[in-house]
């Protein structure tokens, strides 16, 4: 890690969520992995439909969410629309792209940088090597994400229902 | 454990994708916080709204699982519905109720027994002990469910898909 002093990094990573309860010592070997890289406003960080296998912390700035939806506006009308799902920001230390350290499977959604960003990037591969070398350390940080998976699986339940919901409604005008 | 042999049991639990990867002294570890539990056919395992601190693998029988969806059929005409969403068998090894051992929240689903069914409980105090006294287990079962959520996630994404699909259809008609 360049650029910033470690004691200023570490103080940034223990507000981050999935982090917390890392003891120092922990923090310390995490930041072993993390590579900082920065990308420009309008860069796609990351792109639907392309495989990856990298997470991000988001340490500065601001990225957008979005997903293509193929959208029938008639018969013969098919109209591809980019709907903007949600942004994330640095100040409250979102993660994205979590998935790819535990499968190998196509990102399902784009992930634009709305400002300049600085971000953590960890890899599957470092990371899976940290958690068999370091167990508790492995333990604590995946618990950590399931929590956060969890709290995501709640959410796409919630929307399925409003969906449903504005669906039979669309169908019994 | 009562009523069957250790052996048949740890032959049984290697089939488990969420053990998988575990030696036979960490399935025998982990056995140690299973609790059998029998539910006669028609019964409801879980309440959809209730809190819950367990989690299920199914050993013998079949679940389904539904929610209940408000339909819209007209101006004043709200009916709740409960719709069907899946099916589990114990011929999978499937799990349910996975997210009690991370968050504290409401069920978001009913599991109701369609056969007389024989399960392993295991609750979210005893796995989080288990976890933290050998977090190399700890870990991998963790990492194991995490991939569970992971393709739920992807899943429930897909249905968000499809229902805007039909919702922009019903629209545009």
């Amino acid at each position: 890690m360049r650029g910033k002093r470690i004691m200023e990094e570490m103080v940034f990573l223990k507000e981050v969520p999935i982090l917390r309860d890392l003891d120092e010592e922990e923090l310390r070997q995490f930041l072993r992995i993390a590579r900082r890289v920065r990308f420009p406003r309008g860069a796609a960080i990351l792109t639907e439909g392309q495989t990856g296998d990298v997470m991000y912390i988001m340490e500065e700035g601001t990225v957008e969410i979005s997903k293509t939806l193929v959208l029938l506006k008639g018969q013969e009308d098919v109209r591809d629309r980019d709907k903007v799902l949600t942004k994330l920001s640095a100040e409250n230390h979102a993660i994205f792209g979590e998935v790819a350290l535990f499968e190998q499977s196509k990102r399902t959604a784009t992930v634009t940088a709305l400002t300049d960003c600085s971000l953590l990037e960890i890899s599957k591969a470092d990371f899976v090597r940290l958690a068999e070398e370091q167990p508790r350390l492995g333990y604590k940080i995946t618990r950590n994400i399931a929590q956060l998976l969890c709290s995501r699986l709640r959410k796409a339940d919630e929307d399925t229902v409003k969906l449903t919901t504005a669906l039979s409604l669309a169908l019994s005008r």
